[in-house]
């Protein structure tokens, strides 16, 4: 074997591991776009639909295609009744990321990916089933309740709240669904992406790819920042508690989450937009506590620490306000992902090599095995 | 963002992505060690779960150590009755390893890790269950039975081959299984094996690994070659039919799967064990077609292509003789490779930093949204 290359970085950082069209974070001029559309130009103008389309089939949609798509996806949302039977088997206090990566998995053995020239309806199907996937489990194992799987919501954002709430939404909030469907779409080679393209470059199929990216996604230095987000920011009765609060935390070198970013420096793009739906909905529910709280915390990280909130931090206000429970927050993620996941996974096959790095050995030098009576 | 700096190869061939003291490949003097060991040696001299144990734990155990760890997983074997209403529910034209998948995902849900202190356990669990878990479904899906998963067997080896096949095996099925199990279990940073420290990075969970590794293995250009490999085999009636056939193959520019390796050059130090024991149960069983076509079509990739054996080509005739179904073989390679997941598992989280790479970007410059009505 030749002499493998050691690189600088530990865990790949700064390292180009392969090509994409599909996504830039942190170049100059534009902190994240989507084959080459700022995220808030897409986040203002677009529905969710729009973006994923964009990001699977190439071109952003004209109506048509739009309308077309639209009607594909929603027949895409019940569920084989044999995952609803797994679903009822899962406890209410299992982690619903793991109930996540298990609905896709055993998808995977109902509806397998017979060959690559179905990877698109498969991505559409993904799409189109995380909702229910997650609201069905949830409802039945916390309320008991069988939900019926479809919805008359035109799209995904919409479809997942009446789901959840068992009525239909505002228009504001399916608004800011579609948003933060948007801003979590595709972030190029986060972890969980790159799971999913090294598990595709082995030639698997989409559904092993997801669910791989899934349980990637669920880790607490990836996914889940929200959350965290969520229950710090719900200890604080006042933004002077906050202010508080906060400074102490920073004096006992606490973790804050929801703040700063691996690749951005400056400022996370995806903030300023969740940020100002945040404030639309604390003004709608007339919030004088949460909102408040948020503002004085991201202000103490930024006097303190110079630190500025990424996408997640004034994600969880903005959730919260929609009456989603906190535990959901990472599973939205997902079904907001997985259109970027996929485009992947379409792109690694579309130019494969197996992704098979080298590891420099750190271990004992070569010994010869003690028979077992002598150990 | 600093420039990220591009590798010379695809794939991240020859690159390091990262630190082991569990396995060299193709190091000179050994072409394969586990901490330390000749892989032969430890196939000759050891059970499958004094390896596992090696891995897991560090050192190999002495006869104390080994009968307690043996014990704890004898004890691990059983499946919770939700898990095997899942497996129930599984058609029997899925794919095997989408069932592995998906059974290790549900049980992430029903016996969670709940801290890395855990770790431990939960891949002692794992190997305890995988066996059941494969079995069960099939055994249910094929034949309608539903099966004991426990048996009295004192290894895994064994306790596998008494659960497909409902009786106890043979000493020497009981010493090739454990042999197989042995040259399947490490193999440094394997496309598998990064999925689930790319996993792992995240601080995510290790069900969550071990299911993302599944996923890898799963495909056609990582796990499954001993598959194909068989289906070749079976079509040849004759060594002189093999010859034949394998010199058409060539010239029609055919995949011949078993043969040649990303990193070893001149050959794969499993074979020639998993042939010498292919070899014994040939002699057992009285064949005179497969082993010989076997050879015949070994000869041949020599000849023509100085193309090697892998560890893969003799374990197709191997685990025929034993009477395993095909569809079997790569969730065996689930079975033992686990061990070599969890142990990388461990490792990665001992020294954490999350595996995020930097890709370049081939797409578009940027541009403005159009809106809707004008596309």
């Amino acid at each position: 074997m030749a002499e493998a290359k050691v690189l600088s970085g530990a865990g790949l950082r700064g390292q180009v591991a392969g090509q994409t069209e599909l996504c830039t974070v942190g170049k100059t001029g534009a902190g994240l776009t989507y084959r080459g559309y700022d995220v808030r130009d897409l986040a203002s103008s677009c529905i969710f639909e729009e973006v994923a389309y964009l990001l699977l089939y190439g071109e952003l949609p004209n109506q048509a295609e739009l309308s077309a798509y639209q009607s594909k996806l929603n027949k895409l949302r019940d569920l084989p009744q044999a995952l609803k039977e797994v679903l009822e088997r899962i406890p209410a206090q299992a982690h619903p990321m793991d109930v996540m990566r298990t609905g896709a998995s055993i998808l995977g053995n109902l509806e397998p990916e017979h060959s690559f020239d179905e990877q698109r309806d498969k991505a559409d199907r993904l799409l189109g089933a995380f909702p229910a996937i997650m609201t069905y489990w949830y409802r039945f194992s916390h309320d008991g309740v069988r939900i019926d799987c479809n919805s008359d919501q035109a799209t995904i954002g919409g479809h997942f709240l009446q789901l959840l709430h068992g009525k239909a939404p505002s228009e504001l909030h399916v608004k800011v669904m579609n948003v933060s469907l948007i801003l979590y779409a595709e972030h190029e080679f986060n972890a969980s992406t790159f799971t999913a393209r090294v598990c595709a470059s082995t030639l698997s199929d989409i559904f092993s790819c997801v669910t791989a990216a899934i349980g990637s996604l669920r880790g607490p230095l990836h996914g889940g920042a929200n959350e965290a987000a969520m229950e710090m920011i719900e200890k604080f009765a006042s933004a002077e508690a906050a202010t508080a609060g906060t400074l102490d935390m920073l004096a006992r070198k606490d973790k804050i989450m929801g703040f700063g970013h691996a690749i951005y420096k400056d400022s996370d793009p995806r903030n300023e937009v969740i940020k100002g739906w945040s404030k639309q909905l604390a003004d709608e529910v007339g919030d004088t506590v949460m909102f408040p709280v948020s503002e004085a915390i991201d202000a103490v990280m930024w006097e303190q620490k110079k630190l500025f909130p990424n996408a997640d931090f004034y994600h969880a206000s903005a959730y919260h306000f929609m009456g989603i429970p906190t535990k959901l927050f990472t599973p939205i993620f997902v079904c907001s992902r997985v259109s970027g996941w996929t485009a992947h996974v379409f792109e690694q096959r579309a130019n494969n090599r197996i992704i098979r790095p080298s590891a420099e050995y750190t271990g004992v030098e070569q010994r010869a095995v003690t028979p077992l009576e002598q150990r």
